[in-house]
């Protein structure tokens, strides 16, 4: 019933689950432990590089990149099955350069940057040489209402001076990270959708102050990390301005569609690795005369989690080749219906798997706490799921009352 | 993403649905209504043969077999799409004879019929002339384990002699009810799925007894029904045996596959229809303020139903459409695990409907309350939902941990 | 923990749990064939009526009522114990002379009626020689809300007259209703918590006239039953006015809260005996080389039911423990909460039997699926669920900021 | 309609609320703060010595010991209203010396312990001076079936010698701990419920090597922690051995009512304090126009948090009461069953406030994502979810078919 991948993209899926295997999967605690004995956390270990170049290498690079002349050219539809496969482990984004928020950065560049912003930022960026953060959500308010940022970026002369508290800027706390993304008001007067604009601040601009790192369910996800990032007076030329003033939102609506495709479909590869886990797991230990796997009560919850990952890959792919066919805007109800179901999905199966496999499943000795943490901040990320289900049922009706 | 119908299955959809909005959802009270005031309920409404040879005119009819010299012709991935149309309503499988038992036990003579046999049944079930029903289930035992199964089929000279009793015959109330497939054991001493045979009884055999109708959660599913059937040492000639002594299992594996697509697409239909008829509702309706479509809790019920909808329709799709290139033992999962996730989800789905709808909703005013109880059934035909989800669990420990 | 029961409660606990065992369980079936058998379902099986003397001779007899006088003077946390017991079959209530609305309706004679209201109506409905019905909801509006009730009773000189479409009024098809107690705006102009008043409306006023009955998932409820009433220029006494002009909204209350304990506690009595059903039928069946009761997945259900069934129960002995010692208003968030958790768990029980069941559990040959249907209707009678959590959520968040 | 408190059980529930109020809150991040400023984290914040030198001077002390020689001598169902109370913050337990481990192994003490033993351990437990551990959970083998304990205690003329590898020995990584309970088997020969013993290991003796620490969702819960513990040929003497051998299941059966009545209120505490973060959050923040404690939506999440809370905790205090009057064996069913219950509703209720809070939910800010993860160990701890389902199912169908 699915559309088939083209031979290149079904050839990146065999060659992308080989290098998991390979090198991915080995690797993860060896990163882990690397970062563990560094005197600070927040330094590259060099695996990483090295990891890097050897995707680099084999052309497993920028996949997320559908323009053909920087990355590989692909469809959201085809993209997403690899995407899939790279959320199965969380180190592996970053190696296949296709790690948020740099991917929607370099995006926006791609789509919005003048050619000098595209030399000086989007090709270090695709060479995996520096990292990006986007600081859109704010401490003092409900960023999930976007008309609440209230940071400010005001003109005086040839520069902008802005003036903004932004936390979950991901990717700050990288000792690589050179250029911000920032959102704030340019016209507090304006009609409400055209307040904001988008700003680009070279990450060593006088003003520039990381205060702290954020931790996730006490994870620190060093060593890029989200970090509170507050910007005092800082001054930048005014051709940093994306786009032009008042076009914050439909910046961030561009970047949204893609980047859900991609959130969701990592989500349903944890779900994958999790499962796989677990049915490992449950054939090895046994408990009350029988090994887990041949009690019926596991038995329902691996079926459970195959119903529904199976479900949640459909719509996503689905989504995916919607925004390819008719475009992001047409696709809303669909992106807007992966971001609730997919996190979901993941969470319910992580934490199934973290249940079978006892106290090993909430220590890192399995990556399972680890992903199910970085699944539940889906549920918040570009909006809690109440906003988008407030969304689906509004365009539910729509259709369905016309 | 999704395979792209042929044009005839494309035009057969359109015209489907038309004939829903001019024909059936017009007459659904109206047969009703026939029924109310009618002596005996179980009694054929002149309305329902009247609508029969519409539908078989515009050559809406046996759409489900795939069969082109007796059917339609369509794939079982085709057919779904048309089924879930036909699920809308349940007054409409039978306007189009694509009616349970009947299809099933027409696909059986299509593929284990003799020539005799066709014509003596098959032709007039495939004009709607008359209708037939299966004798499998047994009240005195957990007939989810078929091998429970007790009836007795006992082979004396040229004959065979049935004892059973048999209850959920679905269609056996119907007084053009004609044949019966009645499942039970010709050898109690062969391997425990050689044991069990299907016959054909012809239901005018002296000792076949319609016991009584079985209602569900109070309908009485006129006038077909599903009835309490003995057969009190009925004599068929041996000729009558399906396929040879010992396949019953064979037999009932076969018109599992198509089958349980049906159920679940039509489970999606009814689930569609409760949507909208809830969204229309919701806009109609006001309370503390606003109409009940502009509060984000009724929202939030739309979007969980579409939410739910879309991915069980793609799984069901996805599972007919495997049937389809990959046979239905191929597709074992898949069919298990939609016969878990679709009924789910139209029970859900019109449970909300319910809900918003309030008293009217449970009432007859509506198909909400009738749809509600004939998709809760589904949780129990064909085996309750904890058997899919064991073999869904078994079957998924196999692939994962070859 | 719990407050122990007065000796007196404790005897008719156990008097009430003998005779249930005795007198009601065995007639179920009866009184049900008797219906079936009748030419009318609409008529009263005598066997009723013995029951009701039986019971009355053994002062199992509005035990619903505080009042000393007119009933057993128990505490709604006593009677809650015995109201549970009556719920666990829907023949029992009305034995008791404890079935809605009639319990309802006599409270609101015994507090606001005059004496000679008090001879006319209430005398008879304690002796269970007639009954009653209640008349608020209305079709063409969301009832949810009571200020939607649109129906009208204007006074003319020493009458009032009525015009109202309602519908839902229990007990109104049962032949031996005499009286309605109908709510209606006296003054549309008042503000809006004292435009509607009650009024009493002797069934054989003419203009009253009763339309249809109507059904619940199937069932008919016979022989009392729902229906829509029509009041069509209806003329009564000035004098029948309850309580006085624009106090609708306040005797509305006033019935609510034991009411609800009512509803609840016969729920809970509800999911008791689908346990105790599920129970013994999972003892008795085999399926795959066990019985049902051994299987893990059949003790977890069992488990899961049991849990729930023991948190609504102390819930909702906690609030009528409330009601007893502090009053209904001051136990307003305690009655929302178990109109939302009582019915909850109720369904989930029955649901669970049900489908251990298997098709014996959707028919009638047990009652679950007739409490089922009866449960579902809870989360609608009163205002739907979504009503219910709104007031809780505010009133949580009332005392949380305080 | 619950039981009343003793005024001293009132008094004590005052008494630490206040303590909570001014010496809990205001600290916790204080203590945090001293920790990740530490050059190593397993070191003891002087701040907590002195809160529970405060704790200690106002008899808020050792409040979970019935004993009224050595503790408050409260009922279960008193001290559970106080461990409520202590269970809304991590930090508290220790502060008034009622955290696990101790509070179970002290228990173990005064039941089991010789004079001596008392002198040399029991005594500065008390007096909060030393800490200790427990050993029990291994990693190579299902420890839910806690005959699959592989750990060995031999008799080797005056002494054992104990080789063990376990894990989740909480407390461990304190510096403070000085004395371990260690299960193992001395007879692998003798029945399987007489092969295990507990004997106690003073945690300096040599062969005693704690591991690691193990991070539960990136938790290192220091200064306390959880370990992994190998006990290498490690030689205690005879008398060492609690109670006897073979009596191990003995021993862990009378520590596990109490405790884990602690565990379930303690984990209720959570959710109070997450419902009452929830709320103030809620009416602080603004998003589409009203804030969102205005909102039908987290009404409702509010509300269904209240209702589960209720419930959750009236179960337990039934089940404390029921240790209480008829002792821990007769309450079996009860303390399996809340053991479902009340993580599972912390849980949720925890995890709805980190929907409200957005980022700030899973950060470090608020005490949500710890309380989080923490509640998600108590469906593992002491058997994971599965195995309680299955005593309570399995004590209900014998209750039930008796």
């Amino acid at each position: 019933m699915l559309k088939e991948l083209s031979p290149k993209a079904a050839e990146l899926q065999k060659n992308l689950t080989e290098f998991m295997e390979e090198y991915i999967y080995p690797n993860e605690s060896k990163v882990e432990q690397y970062l563990d004995e560094a005197e600070d956390r927040w330094t590259i270990p060099p695996l990483i590089e090295e990891l890097k170049g050897k995707a680099k290498s084999q052309g497993l690079w920028n996949l997320f990149l559908p323009d053909t002349e920087h990355g590989a050219g692909l469809s959201n539809y085809e993209y997403a099955h690899l995407c899939e496969i790279m959320g199965r482990s969380l180190l592996a984004p970053e190696i296949f350069n296709c790690n948020a928020p740099d991917t929607g950065n370099m995006e926006v560049f791609v789509k919005y940057g003048t050619d000098e912003q595209k030399k000086r930022w989007l090709e270090p960026l695709l060479e995996g040489k520096i990292r990006s953060c986007f600081s859109m959500t704010e401490p003092d308010v409900a960023s999930s209402d976007a008309t609440n940022i209230q940071s400010s970026i005001v003109r005086e002369g040839d520069e902008y001076v802005i003036n903004a508290k932004k936390w979950w800027s991901s990717g700050a706390m990288d000792p690589r990270c050179e250029i911000a993304i920032v959102m704030g008001k340019t016209d507090p007067d304006a009609p409400k959708h055209q307040q904001q604009s988008m700003i680009l601040v070279p990450f060593n601009t006088p003003g520039v102050e990381v205060k702290r790192y954020l931790p996730v369910f006490g994870y620190d996800h060093a060593p890029h990390g989200h970090a509170e990032v507050h910007y005092n007076n800082v001054r930048v030329p005014a051709s940093n301005i994306l786009l032009g003033e008042g076009r914050g939102f439909e910046i961030a609506q561009g970047r949204l569609g893609p980047g859900r495709i991609h959130h969701c479909m990592r989500a349903i590869g944890a779900a994958e690795r999790a499962l796989d886990l677990l049915c490992k797991r449950a054939s090895e230990r046994e408990a009350f005369g029988s090994t887990l796997a041949e009690k019926d009560v596991i038995r329902e919850v691996i079926a459970e989690s195959r119903i529904e990952i199976e479900q949640a890959r459909l719509l996503t792919l689905h989504a995916a080749h919607k925004i390819d066919t008719e475009g992001a805007k047409a696709a809303r109800k669909e992106i807007a219906m992966i971001k609730i179901a997919a996190p979901r999905v993941s969470l319910n199966v992580i934490d199934r798997a973290i249940q079978v496999f006892g106290g090993a499943g909430v220590s890192d000795d399995f990556p399972l706490a680890a992903h199910w943490a970085n699944a539940r901040t889906l549920r918040l990320v570009d909006g809690p799921d109440q906003v988008h289900l407030r969304d689906v049922g509004r365009l539910e009706l729509r259709e369905q009352l016309k």
